[in-house]
């Protein structure tokens, strides 16, 4: 996607900043106002650097970005900023990130506006995904939809009629830590509760339910690579499954059951209409079979175990937006607030 | 409540009209636009006369309020009307309801619109409730709530910042449907699924729970009510909990760690800030010791469950409006249509 640059003279005012802020890199956009990416940059995070050293090598990628693009700088709108939770998002506060644990009890939103000169638009990174792909991506012809992202944790987020549902105390949407099981046996999340979602849908749960099954003698093609010094990865896994291996196959399924539990509950909650499942554990997605198999158990499930009309109507795909969704996203959450300031007319 | 009418001189137009139609009663309130009632009444529902029937007992119900209350009938300026699912709240069609069962695939909504000459507002029963707690109960501070309501089933009602989140295809906030319990083995759902909500906490899962614990030969002193005829129910449990019973304690007490569960993943979703408890099943409620000792362990099991943020912030309690909160909630969704269509102030 940010390889598909729109050139300005067949971009469509106003245009709009996102910036997703990972603890790897952070992703710069000026996105125009149909969302497309008119320019793009990737800076490293550099956390241990400190907030304020990043909040102006952001506003610098910005103008960056705006002067590569032709735009003079007054010319942005809006800027939207996505950052990893914890965050109060009224208050344009970043809390404690466990990510960018350097990054602590700062007012970023503020931060990032005085250095730019632009007003900014403050959000939850899953959120901004989200939004991202509500605007442009797998939801674009839809009001609502409910995104599960599938990583070393499980990201969420919910645009219900266009609102991101940020929740009253910056903890809407953390769909990854609704829970589907109650017992005090359930697997342990890393937050440090029991029986979320999460627990069970992430690739790091991938790795340790097939650890356990290992340790509990089952075989499996993984072997002779782990004895060779590799690590036992999902895209590893992924590999073997693909490979034939029954184990890991097995195991990925598995995931796919968990993750109809867990949906099951969104749909009963928000009915979203649409759920999409985005992130880089999605085992080839359309393009492969496993990732079409594991898809179609998503699916299969929630219909199982939903309700008559949502289990009928619900969709349930990949997303469209890859690792874009966020920068994309936090720049239609700008759009949006500029919509609502100007009056003009939403979406 | 229903017995305190405010008189029309104390009262504040505008004025509308909310019908909370249930299987036994159609209650019909008259409300002014601070939420007091100032005509009530409870008809029969005598479903198997029909819906045309019905709805035309509806509108004279509420031509008999108006009366009166000393208004004229066009003195009401929009009526809201809550039944219980399944429906298509933008078609305002009734579907298939399993309390009413001899109303199917009616336009409700349009029929009660007609019958009394004013724009009709549609809404699944347990969501009305839920604004009603919002308007003018126990969420009349706050911007959002989510709502449980414990009965023979468990109804679901979130409001997310005064917005009634109805969902794409009528099945939003069903959360007696939320899922805490992925396994094959969770207990079966009324609705035919496994591991949801309401297998674990409706009063019908309480008695449940307490038959198999007697053929398992647990002792209680339920045994000699049982022996002279009486019934098993949640109120005969909750008597007897309340007498010093231990098992009828201990299934109480369960039903509030499943509902800890089932609320943690409201919170994880949409983070309400808020959760009340509704219906007849609240052990007495703030006014018992063992309502009051319910109430604590759903606070700290959310508390064991949830996040840190939400887990210190979210408040849970009681709702306050008892079997109104379905009337009164319908008239406020009428009141906010009408607020939305004049493009007065909101709340």
């Amino acid at each position: 996607m940010a390889h598909s640059l729109t050139p300005l003279d067949r971009a469509h005012p106003p245009f709009y900043a996102g910036v997703d802020v990972g603890g790897t890199n952070i992703k710069i956009g000026l996105v125009d106002n149909h969302g497309h990416t008119i320019a793009y940059q990737s800076i490293p995070t550099e956390e241990e650097r400190g907030v304020e050293d990043a909040v102006g090598r952001m506003a610098e990628g910005i103008r960056d970005g705006a002067k590569r693009a032709g735009l003079e700088p007054r010319e942005i709108a809006l800027i939207g900023l996505a950052t990893p939770g914890t965050m109060d998002i009224p208050a344009g506060m970043i809390l404690e990130p466990p990510n960018i644990p350097h990054w602590r009890n700062f007012p970023i939103r503020d931060a990032l506006s005085k250095a730019y000169g632009r007003r900014v638009v403050f959000a939850n990174d899953a959120n901004a995904a989200a939004y991202g792909e509500f605007w442009i991506g797998s939801g674009k012809d839809h009001k609502s939809l409910a995104m599960l992202t599938l990583g070393t944790g499980v990201g969420g987020g919910i645009i219900y009629d266009g609102v991101s549902i940020d929740g009253m105390f910056s903890h809407g949407s953390e769909c990854g830590h609704m829970l589907i099981d109650h017992a005090e046996t359930a697997r342990m999340c890393p937050c440090g509760r029991r029986g979320h979602l999460e627990a069970y849908c992430s690739a790091t749960s991938l790795v340790k339910r097939c650890e356990e099954a290992l340790a509990a003698g089952k075989t499996s093609s993984l072997t002779k690579h782990l004895e060779a010094g590799q690590e036992l990865t999902s895209l590893l896994m992924f590999q073997q499954a693909e490979g034939g291996d029954q184990l890991c196959r097995d195991l990925i399924l598995e995931t796919a059951y968990y993750l109809g539990a867990g949906i099951t509950s969104i749909v009963h909650c928000v009915d979203p209409g649409l759920v999409v499942l985005g992130g880089a554990v999605n085992f080839g997605g359309h393009a492969h079979p496993l990732g079409r198999e594991f898809l179609e158990l998503v699916r299969s499930e929630v219909r199982r175990r939903c309700l008559p009309v949502p289990a009928e109507k619900t969709l349930i795909d990949y997303a469209q937006l890859g690792g874009d969704a966020g920068y994309i996203g936090a720049a239609g959450l700008a759009r949006a607030m500029h919509q609502k300031v100007e009056n003009v007319h939403e979406r």
